[in-house]
């Protein structure tokens, strides 16, 4: 049996115990949050754990052999390290942790004490992810052109950190789980409206051989969009994850080039086929997460959502901000000449 | 009576020599495309103008008040240069010229010559810009925090320009016709995959204060997609290009801030109310422009998309690739090292 | 302190036990099911409640003010019959008794000894049906012409009753809750393709002065539709229930007529104009109908959706379904022949 | 060579002249309107073709071999019959005539004579019907349950023939020419509003074998619906015509069932599996059927929308029409009495 701390009872934390709390041969023995409401919430749902505000009761508690972090990100890094440096296994909402400097030194911290990390990237787990990932695995794609995703909607402002960090971490994850190749450069714009924190920002990451991603995320706009659309030489699809049945779409759609003597005597054609709408597993992602970080223990394997994916979102999140405030910086400052960075 | 000649009968052409056919006090008199196969539909469609291959028949011709100059781009400055000092009015197609300088040569001599100068920005006279201008116009809208527009379909790859301008000239036209601030910085990335040309890009236009606009455009996209997001202080609208009934929805959601004693106390709340759809004029938008076209040139009056209009455009255009070239470059060098730009 | 036992805890009785639990006045002291394993789940949620298997307990109980009857319609007569003897006010699942007869008993019998029925048409608490009311009540529509509703989905195929008497009855007390005239006549039609009851059903109702209704339920259909339009002389609505943002659509089109000197020189001119989607109540339907409920009782006040409501649902299924066997029946035995009914 | 006379050039006359004319072997030499501004608009746009005001003038003109008769139903008998009497083939829009015993006159006349009749039942033509009968022909949906058809929008009153006679006939000349049983009684409801021409109609058609079909047409909705479902017993389709991409989208849900001992132990499973949008021809529906009427004439062949074809859509509007009157009677005298027809 593996006792499972959580650290966070809010928004999302209710959703992590319920489903750790589901899977066989684990239980979550001790839930933490700072707000009173919120530990009577858990009191109330889950009389058989024990309840407490300070979390440093949960990462120092012997019974306990994991730890699961969902709390704002600026506290992961401290309560994540505290955890694997008394052993035990963890469990950390994404954005894995606020610098690229604080994923490295949990990474290390977990190789030296042999203890895995799970990062929260809920998405790679939806029916629908799993399905784009077997379609690309299995070529039915062709080789990939584009990337390119939607993620807006009014609201859900957060006062620690930006849309960027709120919102593309989904994007980035499932994205460096669907490409195989590693981004080389990332171009970030935006803006902020408020309170200082960018609202809308857009994010364009390029990757060797031309294949090239796109993220633009909103939290002020009036209709809610969740859509991406990857290209690629033989099919191309769009998933629309607000559609309650269709999903996935793949399009037999695409680009036909007849290669002449020279570049210069390219002839293009289009192709336009049927469309296809598999069928997505409706089994909730969380579920599925939530028996894999069990399994994953027992088995004694590394996720594919180690410290390591963590890592590469917060790595790009980080490039992204730089590149954000840079160019930010500079149209702000060119009032009234129009300049290109 | 003011007779026009159109040069290039391609596939817009024919809109272009209908539409100004009907204008009252008009009449297309000559009609010119280098094309055999052009100028046989011309002549039997119009039977009353005279059909020549030569550009320079049309530009030179003593009996034409105006020319029409819809061309490919890299022909534009030298036959409008050629009308205009012949003294012609001109109608070019959009975007106005291959360069900022050719558009600045083009207006310096229609002024010195008082001579209209009209770009084909078409979208300018439809219904649903028209209606958007208007609210914005009266302050409906609020002030305006951002312009996201997406404009993204397959096929249509062009031999001579890439997507950008062939694409976002719709889109900035329409932005710097709606918002009377001027960029201050252009930030552009995108990517090629056949001919060398982008076939995808992504704009992001910075204007003072904050206001933040976006452009993504592809045409290798499965779906088609015609969609404009305006955000507001006071309402948001979508305008869908490609909804037949409900083209721009105005929502009544936003954001509502209350300032406390600092910025670290700012109070965000979010306003959801009820959604509207003007009725939008489905008067053909060509039909309108010609209208005006010849209006302008009647009331000796200088029309709203004249040469300036135009050059903004171009001048936005070769600020964006010249940075989309930087960025691409970048992209390209930086294999397997994510760098930020 | 209401007391309320709850007969039923399979699909529906569950939200009816929390939704009552919730209501400020009020508690669900008691809780009925037959099947153990339904016992089991509502002793584990509510372990404060009584749990039983046998319904006899819960309506002979003293402790009791009031029951909820979620079983099938076939017991519902039974149960709700005994209820009432025993002086319980009663809360009867949708469609109110399977025969008009049996409605008529509990209403008699409920009026005799000064206690509320309240059938649970719960859609007439949901903020889209409240809103429709509320623009018919303030004649925003003008006169009625028709109420079309389509109803239709895959599955939930059940083995009691057939599709008119599963599914008709939210769009029968909707109709009957929004227009004020009574239904002069019905006329339904409809197949059966597995079990002898009917999977498809067309319902046809016409009212006084030309107003008329339809109503399409299918258990057949591979996309799900919950859509409704309703036209007036001065506005026309259409409410879609699964549109998550914009359930009802009012729409400023219509038919305007000249009557000239006869009916043969009438002139017809369509009305096009903006559309609008008001703001809906989010609020949930059930716990509003709850509140209601014990609100009822403590005031002593007669709900609108009383027996006499559940009776003129019953009436108009009972009619339909007539009409129905009659039509079939026709249909069958013309094989080869085709005739009008 | 064959010559065509085409009587009728209204709303879709310049369409069958424009393609008849297109078609190898055939031409159109004769137009005839009573309408003085139709015939300028014949005339300038066909300058070869004769233009007439007197349609005896096209039935009796030696030099044609087939008439086109594109008036309104209730000239369509005489017209037809003049034309048949003169030797020539005949192309009539639907529908057919305006009753059953016009319809059979016709039909022995062309018989007796060894000439063609064709109804204009376009539909049959388009990409999505073509795909549709492939579909049912290869028995990919299996056997089929029903075929339920929406076709209602705003205005569009005829002065002359219900919205029944009106629209219908597009559903159900589909529906026969999808569905190889003949259907065997009809029960149709409707309301009238403004001119005493029914507005709403709503026709349940009952097969042999359970199958089932329902249609609903409105020429009083706010928004315009295009859409039939045809459940099978293998797969189920949903066909809108109003979509531009996915005109057909092929689901593979359904009922499976298993039959224990007796109907009361039948267990029915719910299969839903991918969705599948096959590619849709382009082509012009009326080019294709222009093309087609020629081919058999050349050829000597019956076409599969031959004066039967249009007899047996004329018969069940016919009895149509009649069940309507019988129940709309019943509905209006039956005021403030529930009845059931």
């Amino acid at each position: 049996m593996i006792n499972i701390g959580v650290i966070g009872y809010g928004y999302w934390g209710p959703n992590v115990v319920r489903n750790f709390h589901s899977v066989d041969g684990a239980r979550v023995v001790a839930i933490c949050d700072r707000d009173g409401e919120a530990r009577k919430r858990a009191a109330r749902t889950w009389p058989d754990a024990a309840v407490c505000a300070d979390a440093s009761e949960i990462v120092t508690s012997p019974s306990l052999d994991a730890v699961a972090v969902i709390t704002p990100v600026s506290s992961h890094f401290e309560l994540a390290r505290m955890a694997l440096r008394q052993g035990k296994h963890i469990f950390v909402e994404k954005p894995f942790t606020a610098a690229v400097a604080q994923a490295e030194e949990l990474i290390e911290l977990a190789e030296r004490k042999h203890l895995n990390i799970m990062v929260d990237h809920t998405f790679l787990f939806t029916g629908a992810v799993r399905k784009m990932k077997e379609l690309i695995d299995d070529n039915v794609l062709g080789k990939l052109y584009y990337f390119d995703s939607t993620r807006v909607n009014l609201g859900l402002f957060q006062h620690d950190i930006n849309v960027l960090w709120d919102l593309a971490p989904h994007d980035l994850s499932i994205m460096n789980h669907l490409i195989p190749e590693k981004p080389s450069a990332v171009v970030a714009t935006g803006g902020s409206h408020f309170n200082g924190l960018e609202d809308i920002a857009y994010l364009t990451i390029y990757f060797p051989d031309n294949m090239i991603a796109h993220i633009n995320v909103n939290w002020m706009s009036p209709v809610k969009v969740r859509t991406t659309l990857i290209g690629g030489q033989k099919k191309m699809l769009v998933w629309n994850d607000l559609s309650s049945d269709e999903k996935i779409k793949v399009y037999d759609k695409g680009v036909d080039v007849t290669t002449k003597e020279s570049v210069y005597d390219l002839l293009i054609s289009y192709r336009s086929g049927e469309m296809w709408a598999p069928k997505i597993s409706q089994k909730e992602a969380l579920a599925r997460e939530a028996e894999y970080f069990i399994e994953c223990i027992e088995k004694n394997e590394t996720p594919f959502n180690d410290g390591k994916a963590g890592l590469a979102v917060v790595h790009m999140l980080q490039a992204a901000n730089q590149s954000l405030e840079k160019n930010k910086q500079l149209g702000a400052t060119m009032k009234g000449k129009l300049i290109y960075v």
